[in-house]
């Protein structure tokens, strides 16, 4: 569907030779200086030309009066100007060989009439010389792999298996930040902005065949081109999971989404409908939309949708069974066989159930004990783990304030612990290496053990793998994955499953 | 309600004058070193007698025999002996003239019979001395301004406005960590364990008149004094909101729930009934139970559902009007006035309607200027802002990454941007103390922020107030709260409001 020819500006966008930076400033208050700065600090290692008549240096890099008076070949121009100066600027710039441009300025389509006008006429000269545009009204990009982080925030993700398309730029930010607080980096990420040229399901078609690429989330206000939509993601969704989050479904919304972007939100039912038939996972909010794509990307697909729950307290375990119902999961009952198993692995006073309830017994198997024989026994699809990481917060509090300080060398103990706690979660991530089954680790501490890089939980994200901050997110993240494989089964020859996660990604920098 | 003799047997949970420790041990892998060991940890400064006949000395403390052969008065005993060996070791206590007993050994009522004739003789033996009992089969509690922290997790949160008692020990370190995550602190949370004395109704009364709580979260899985906790409930509702998450409201979740503290869960709908008309505001999740909780306490409450929207990102204002709409709060049209007055603060291409989008328009005005004119307009009960406090994550990449390291001095340029950020975070909390109406200022940041001290956003913390990670999260503490303030006034003359948060506990330590 995406022209071959078009396919390879598009390469032009995250893997360009040399940069143009038309609008570049000196001014710390405009864009111009700081998308460039960041252009500059994410490292590109390209050549970056900064455009600006008035200026003879800007950050350190000699300044242009144009793109044409450039005297090297450039692929790829940024553009920071005045909404009116674009369509002639973007002219020049396809003369000299560009084959990508990402137009950050606003004032075009979103203002209604002329700025349609001016819009339809950047895209024209686009065309002419074969060009594709980001934007505009957007706030950039980012591929963490070259190093392009040429956009607004003064924020630099890691790289790792998801990509974002956003047609809002701090919706983008935010869904990224998510992101980072599980663990989980971008392969690629767009503000679309207006959208005038490249639209959602030509970044759907280019996404499909990147290889860096597991899983794409999408945030949408409204669609211009809905028919091509569909028929991309209808294309994707049975290779890579497609998780769409959609504002505007409410009319105060979609009055907000109106003056935004100048894009109509559809009828909301009509879209639901169609995302269904497309194969697309929608999201009801943007972290629920991180969650969903970093559980797509770390953990395997469950078969179905019978649950296994083992809590290290029994409250826990009663609130994610009252969840699953919700989600519509079943917390199976368990069978003799798997009964029988547990009883000889568990304390006297254990009340056989699901939830397997470890019920505080010091001494007694574990988690690493009891899930085999729930993944063994064959009756669940998956299991959901609460309570996980208790070694490092232990270890810091100890640090700070245990009297045995006093008493004895804490060392041996400690490294004892973090020996235990590291092996412990290296043992769950190969269960499900093993196994193939997904286990929904839940840690509230989850961020804080990223922040301070917690060795035990950092070795299970560094491996690939994901660990739910709350109860709620784990089991809707079970029942979208199972229903996401339902509903790929039923559309389908059954094909091989997406490959475990790759190791090693997810927090990459 | 509650007997005075029992009040001032409860004030020895939380301020004992020295504490017996029944089941003291030295191996590392028992509860009796482990509970002993976090006491001693949190600083509590009382004396601390271990009680164990065979060891002399205990993580340093000299042992005794029993609690008999202490040499000094005790009001406070805490026991980790065996199920069997409690109601005689009570009695002792009860005689040595010990006030309060935090039973932490499991093994009675939730084992159903003879577990539940050993519990009913334990506090029988409690009852004949005068004794109140925490527990038993719960983790311990925490009062933070008594450096008292005798429980189960190596975790020490710090003081704060919020009071929560839980049906179970793991969910009440959950709720403490997701509470921490938002730089909110506890004033004294205790896990009931099987409430066999102390019932949750107990706790509420005592709450009613401490003055360090201004906000009580309850966990319950069930109930067995149904009527005595709601009258109590109704009692202590319309001066501290009460914030009430229950767990086993489904079949699986009841199924779980009866084998975790023995405790049948009633009818959801019966108890969603019986919680309306006691003014308690329920939680779905443990989350959202931390969530309403600091918003409780942290920002003024909405004299209705009237929301303005005030977002420097139009995808991200989109979202939240649908939120909005979602949690029945109205999204208000902007009269004449009010959009006249922003006209002139906003940039030419403003489009004029509430969400307000600030349209990235950098050096035109900010929510500074805009919130007053939504606050004095009238026509909104709170304000829903979105994004905060970029300086200080644009500083720390800059002082990492920017290539302007080489070509100048950053230090001016990024002092000026702290001091800008403090004030203007500042200034958000002076708008809302002024104005007494609610600000939900919403960073996916603020994890970050606290966990890395940020300023700008810990000075607003250190106030008192709150800052919601999520859209959502916000408004459905919007809802919330104005739905328990119709409440309130509904089953009540008008009286004063609760008072603004008091300053600088958040964060206290």
């Amino acid at each position: 569907m995406l022209a071959e020819k078009r396919r390879s500006a598009l390469d032009a966008i995250f893997f360009p030779k040399a940069i143009a930076f038309v609008g570049a400033s000196n001014n710390l208050n405009k864009w111009g200086f700081l998308i460039l700065h960041n252009l500059i600090m994410g490292g590109y290692e390209g050549p970056i030309y900064p455009v600006n008549p008035k200026e003879k240096n800007i950050l350190g890099l000699p300044a242009y009066p144009s793109v044409a008076a450039i005297p090297h070949p450039v692929d790829q121009a940024i553009f920071t100007i005045p909404a009116e100066q674009i369509p002639p600027a973007i002219a020049e710039a396809g003369r000299k060989g560009v084959r990508a441009g990402i137009v950050i300025s606003a004032g075009m389509g979103e203002l209604g009439e002329p700025g349609k006008a001016l819009e339809a006429e950047m895209v024209e000269q686009a065309r002419r010389y074969g060009m594709v545009l980001v934007g505009p009204n957007g706030q950039g990009y980012a591929c963490p792999q070259s190093k392009l982080y040429p956009w607004m925030p003064a924020f630099l993700p890691p790289h790792g298996p998801i990509a974002l398309i956003s047609q809002s730029g701090n919706i983008q930010t935010w869904i990224l930040q998510y992101l980072e607080r599980v663990g989980f980096g971008v392969s690629k990420t767009v503000s679309m902005g207006n959208a005038a040229d490249l639209q959602a399901g030509d970044y759907l078609c280019y996404l499909k065949d990147d290889p860096e690429t597991r899983v794409i989330v999408l945030y949408l206000e409204g669609l211009d081109q809905g028919r091509e939509f569909f028929s991309a993601a209808q294309e994707v969704s049975p290779r890579k999971p497609v998780v769409l989050v959609k504002a505007g479904r409410t009319e105060a919304g979609a009055r907000a989404a109106r003056s935004h972007t100048g894009v109509l939100a559809g009828a909301d039912r009509v879209f639901a409908a169609a995302c269904g038939q497309a194969g697309i996972v929608r999201a009801d909010t943007l972290e629920q939309a991180a969650i969903y794509a970093a559980a797509f990307a770390g953990i395997p697909l469950p078969a179905g949708k019978r649950v296994g729950i083992v809590t290290g307290g029994g409250g826990l375990g009663v609130m994610a069974a009252d969840a699953c119902v919700a989600a519509g999961l079943t917390v199976v009952e368990l069978g003799p066989r798997a009964c029988e198993r547990l009883r000889k692995l568990l304390p006297p006073w254990w009340v056989p159930g699901n939830p397997v309830d470890l019920v505080a017994g010091l001494g007694y198997a574990g988690p690493r004990e009891v899930i085999p024989v729930l993944f063994e026994e064959g009756e669940v699809d998956g299991v959901i783990m609460i309570g996980l990481g208790w070694a490092h917060g232990m270890v810091e509090t100890y640090l700070k304030h245990s009297p045995l300080r006093k008493l004895t060398d804490l060392t041996p103990f400690i490294a004892d612990r973090l020996k235990r706690d590291r092996e412990y979660n290296n043992l769950l991530a190969d269960l499900m290496e093993k196994s193939g089954k997904p286990l929904y680790m839940i840690g509230p501490a989850v961020a804080h053990a990223i922040e301070r890089g917690w060795e035990g939980m950092s070795d299970i994200l560094r491996r690939g793998y994901m660990i739910f901050p709350t109860i709620e997110s784990a089991v809707q993240a079970f029942a979208a994955m199972a229903e996401y494989r339902r509903l790929r089964e039923l559309r389908q020859a059954p094909e091989e499953r997406p490959a475990a996660p790759a190791p090693a990604r997810a927090l990459e920098r």
